[in-house]
């Protein structure tokens, strides 16, 4: 019940920040400690079955930094992109609105308000998790490179990869389910988001405790 | 000077398992403990320098079971693949030659002798790591599935980051470097590993203890 309620508190903290279009601050996420990891890679899964309960701001801050968040001083991450161009953005879809992480404010910004937490993916499960994260590719941050396109839309799905199985491995740390999902209506999705011509949806991924 | 000799031994062995077409079986790998997720996460970067001294067996059967290995009874992997095609193999580089990884018989299959690191990579670093690792594609796995051709290779693109990164998180649990590449003659490689058709490399990765 606790935990229930301060995910209210938090769902109605993110509403007033929305409401304001100021970035909802997480708290500050923890970078050390948790499961082993030869552990979460024993236990990781991909699982279906969610509860739905909202997380905590620890934990979506937590979860957050492991998919995405910046572990250094020069703002890289913790996964690699090539030629370090930094080109995916994570969007967080609670029961309250789409949020883009702004991983070097450690915050979430709104994009669009209300439960879209179906509109990511194919199967019903999608709309039961605690959280989706979509990975959104922008392809401008290509423009000073020679890659070629069809290379680069490659490498961002593992980019995009890596960043999902940072995720999967949190879950696993805390027996939580996780899934990554390829299938998803990705120009839906985009308009939704309102992303542009270069920025591309790649995968989206369901995580939350299981029922 | 125990490690290097270990590792001398190591060489031996799988030499004399090459030379009768054998499978050369790693002891079983580490599936409990290690260093804690989170400091894994925080302390993850790419890096270049690299001693070059060889791997022990059981580092070497630790790192891939990481990357690319078995963790539950029905063969699924410490990584997801889409619609469980499991379409990536693993080629392992060392001084003594290129390796397949049979995940199912935790055993290594001699495909190419001689020290071919420098082949893996573009940038001459390749040639120093401890080992150099390859994601190969392999397009019949989806021979099943409706999934267009252009999403599959995608798709491949995500399973082989996500399996590069469990192997950065290990590499970062040791202290060691590593550092995910984009840039590979894929022509050339498939060439040497005697690829077909439908076997395609994607990625590489130099993995070994620092200077």
């Amino acid at each position: 019940m606790k935990k229930l309620a301060l995910g209210c508190a938090f769902a109605l903290a993110l509403a007033c920040a929305a409401a304001a279009a100021e970035p909802f601050v997480l708290p500050a996420p923890h970078k050390s400690g948790g499961a082993a990891l030869l552990d979460c890679l024993n236990a990781r899964s991909s699982g279906r079955d969610f509860s739905g309960v909202p997380l905590s701001e620890q934990e979506l801050s937590d979860l957050l930094w492991t998919a995405g968040g910046i572990n250094r001083g020069d703002g890289r991450m913790t996964y690699p992109t090539a030629q370090d161009v930094r080109d995916i953005t994570i969007y967080v879809f609670t029961a309250s609105g789409a949020y883009r992480y702004d991983a070097g404010a450690n915050a979430l910004m709104m994009t669009v308000s209300g439960d879209l937490r179906a509109k990511t993916g194919m199967q019903p499960f999608a709309a039961n998790a605690s959280v989706d994260l979509v990975y959104v590719q922008d392809r401008s941050c290509w423009s000073k490179t020679k890659t070629p396109p069809e290379a680069l839309v490659q490498l961002g799905y593992a980019h995009a990869g890596a960043a999902a199985q940072n995720a999967s491995l949190f879950a696993a740390s805390k027996g939580w389910s996780s899934v990554v999902r390829g299938s998803v209506d990705r120009a839906e999705l985009g308009r939704l988001l309102g992303l542009n011509g270069l920025q591309h949806v790649l995968l989206a991924q369901s995580i939350g405790p299981r029922p």
